[in-house]
């Protein structure tokens, strides 16, 4: 291990007893529990029960763990709007797939998302994250925008604010879902979808 | 001014330049940007640009600060149950009764609910508190229910997540909604609205 040629991207720096992507995991739930700022790489070390050193062993420094971390969540995010099923088929085809897509991402990564969605803005890595992740809700403002273009979407709604509420909505998930609540992720989904798409007006 | 027997709800304990309300005002906006936790009365001292004593002048501690500033997003919220759209006429038209006036307080009170609606629970004071809100996200489960049974809200979604997708949807405005943003407070309600009750789907 040449630690001194080791960049924070590299895969798994070995240590018995923790690999990076533990101590990422860890971290995540002390940086949703503090906050990002309140938390040291004390507070880390001992959640872990190790030395801070033995930290700096997996990661050089506490902005490294956090856009490790973001990247958890923006990755695969990033990825369904370059996916099949966003890119052909009706544009209201491609919106609900997104949707859906997302919804199973942060249920899948929901620790990871709620670090992102929680972000203020306060470093370079934080703002760089909500960068990327406004670039994500572009592409769905943009898929709104055309699916009213060809009168699949109601015209009297503005796109940006109904692709800011649909994200509200899914987005919250990661505040409240849990694997043993009242409904699955199947019908989390299917109850977000129904609402978002159709309302929750009974129809005859 | 008897400072032995004042307690932390004495309205306005007065002093030049600041009243308890603008304290408030700005250490909501610290307690947002740096979190509860992260926060320290020094940092507020700084914002303030007065002494801490000066601040203890006005507020006993940071957890009263943070108590009443709580207080001023849950009371309003918690008026919205009591009144007479909330208690009068059909289910359906209650709940959107209720929606519509949350999404007004939030706009209204847009700091303080951001402080509420971002609570970890790490403390008696953040606890009390999510338990006020859980007695208000209930009532609105109860008229979801109460609309379902009488057949105006569709019989496939569960309740409790049907309540929290709305309330995840509602809430998001904090976090996004600006008063030079592209909607105005009204194109916001009406949007949400629409896509909650009809959904997005164009209907001829």
């Amino acid at each position: 291990m040449t630690t001194a040629s080791a960049t924070p991207k590299s895969p798994r720096r070995g240590r018995p007893g923790y690999d990076q992507d533990s101590v990422l995991e860890i971290a995540v739930r002390v940086f949703n529990r503090h906050g990002y700022d309140a938390t040291s790489m004390g507070m880390l070390a001992e959640e872990l029960g190790v030395s801070k050193s033995a930290i700096y062993h997996h990661v050089p420094s506490k902005g490294d763990l956090m856009r490790l971390a973001l990247d958890h969540a923006l990755a695969p995010l990033e990825a369904i709007g370059e996916s099949e099923g966003a890119t052909s088929g009706s544009t209201i085809e491609r919106l609900e797939f997104v949707l859906r897509s997302t919804i199973a991402v942060l249920i899948e990564r929901q620790p990871y998302v709620t670090l992102l969605l929680r972000l203020r803005g306060n470093t370079d890595i934080e703002r760089d994250a909500l960068r990327r992740r406004r670039a994500v809700d572009h592409t769905v403002t943009d898929l709104v925008v055309a699916a009213q273009a060809e009168g699949k979407v109601r015209s009297d709604v503005e796109p940006r604010t109904t692709t800011r509420l649909m994200f509200g909505m899914i987005n919250s998930l990661v505040e409240w879902y849990r694997p043993d609540g009242p409904a699955s992720p199947a019908q989390v989904e299917e109850t977000a979808i129904a609402m978002i798409v159709d309302g929750l007006r009974a129809r005859s």
